[in-house]
C-alpha cells in the first residue's frame, strides 16, 4: 500500500455532534480530544513521518466567547497531551496576536518529546493570509523559495488531508502546502472518530495516481 | 435555491476518455470544446456572474508535446468559441513565456465580446507560484492586500469548484480565491459532461452552510 509523508487533519463538526448530542455546542470540543490521540497512535503505527492538525484559525476567533474560550482550551490540551508521547511538536499561527494561548510559547520552535519521531504540527490562530503575508520579503521566483518564505515554512507539502463533518472545502488550511493534496472527507463529526474511518481515507488515498499536475 | 456568484471548472479527465474509447491520449482535448460551450451557457441561464476554466498549468506543459501541442490548440479553440458568445472575456497566465500562446495574447486584458455580460475567465499556462510571486511587492498585510495582489487579482474568491475526472485535488487551481470553495467532484470524465451533472453540483452547493470560517 502506498503511505502518505504527511497528512493533514480537519477535525470538523464538533459543535454539531454536541447539539446532536443534547450538549451546548462548546461543550463539543474536549470530545475531540482522545480522538486526536487515537489518530496520531494510528499514525504512527504505520509510519506516517508528518501529521499536521487543524487547531483553530484567525476566521474562528470569530465566533460566541464562549465557544471561543472552549476551543483554545481544547488546544492547549491537546498539544499537552500529545507532549507526552514521542513526538516531534511544533505549533504554527500568530502568536504576536493576545488571543494566542500563552501555555503553547514554547512550542512555537520545533521540539522533540519523549524519544521524538513522527513530526507532529498543530495550526493555532492560524490565517492564510498571516501565513502567506511573509512572501513580501522574498527574494526568488521559484517554487521553492515559496515553500521557504511562507510562515508555515516548516511544515512540509501536504500528501492527503481528511476532513470530518462532511464539509468538502479546506476553510484556509495550508494554501500552499495542500495545493496538490488529495482531499477526503469522512461524513461523520470528529468526535465520532474511528479507526475505520482512517484506514478507509488510507486506502482511497492509496488508488490514487499522483501527478503533481505533471 | 442559493446559486454561487462564481464556479471554478477543473474538465479533467480528456485523457482517460480517449484511451477509453479508442483514442490516442491527445485527441481527447477537443472532445471538451463542445461541453465548455455548453457549461458556459448552463451559467448564463441560471445567472452566475463569473466562471472561471481551468485550462492548463505550467505543470501540465511537462507533458510529451504531442499533449501539449494538443491542449494548447483546444485552448486557443475554446476562447476563440466564447468570443462569439455575450461574455466579458479574459485569460490568465504566465504570457511571458514562450509557451503562451500568441493567439491569446489580445485576450490578457478584460474585454466584453458580443452584449458582454457573465465574466469567463480562462487560465491560460498558469502557474499557483506564477501567481503568488506578485506578493512580494505588497505593502499592506491585510486579506484585501492579498486579494489585490496576486497575479489573477482580476478573479474573484471562488464559490464552488466542480471538478471532472473523479481526482479530489485542486492541483493548483487558484490557491488565494479557492482557500473557502466548496468542492465538489463529479466521476464522469469531461468530455461526458452534462447538465445534469452540473444540476446536480448545484444542487448540492445549495445546501452548503457558507461560513467564510466564522
Amino acid at each position: 500500500m502506498r503511505i502518505p509523508n504527511h497528512i493533514g487533519i480537519i477535525p470538523d463538526g464538533n459543535r454539531r455532534w454536541a447539539v446532536k448530542n443534547g450538549l451546548t455546542k462548546e461543550m463539543g470540543y474536549d470530545k475531540g480530544l482522545l480522538p486526536g490521540v487515537e489518530l496520531f497512535k494510528c499514525c504512527k503505527e504505520i509510519g506516517i513521518k508528518e501529521l499536521t492538525f487543524y487547531g483553530f484559525t484567525v476566521d474562528n476567533t470569530k465566533r460566541p466567547s464562549i465557544q471561543k474560550n472552549a476551543f483554545i482550551k481544547a488546544c492547549v490540551k491537546a498539544v499537552e497531551m500529545l507532549s507526552k508521547e514521542n513526538a516531534s511538536l511544533l505549533v504554527i499561527g500568530n502568536y504576536d496576536s493576545p488571543i494566542f494561548p500563552k501555555e503553547l510559547l514554547p512550542f512555537t520552535t520545533r521540539k522533540d518529546f519523549g524519544k521524538g519521531g513522527m513530526k507532529v504540527n498543530f495550526l493555532v490562530n492560524y490565517g492564510w493570509e498571516w501565513d502567506l503575508m511573509n512572501l513580501k520579503d522574498n527574494q526568488g521566483h521559484s517554487r521553492n523559495s515559496i515553500y521557504n518564505t511562507i510562515r508555515s515554512h516548516d511544515i512540509s507539502r501536504v500528501d492527503l488531508i481528511i476532513r470530518w463533518g462532511g464539509r468538502r472545502r479546506l476553510s484556509g488550511f495550508l494554501p500552499v502546502q495542500s495545493v496538490y493534496s488529495d482531499f477526503y472527507v469522512v461524513n461523520d463529526m470528529w468526535p465520532d472518530f474511528s479507526k475505520d474511518q482512517f484506514n478507509d481515507a488510507l486506502n482511497w488515498y492509496s488508488e490514487q495516481d499522483i501527478t503533481l499536475g505533471g
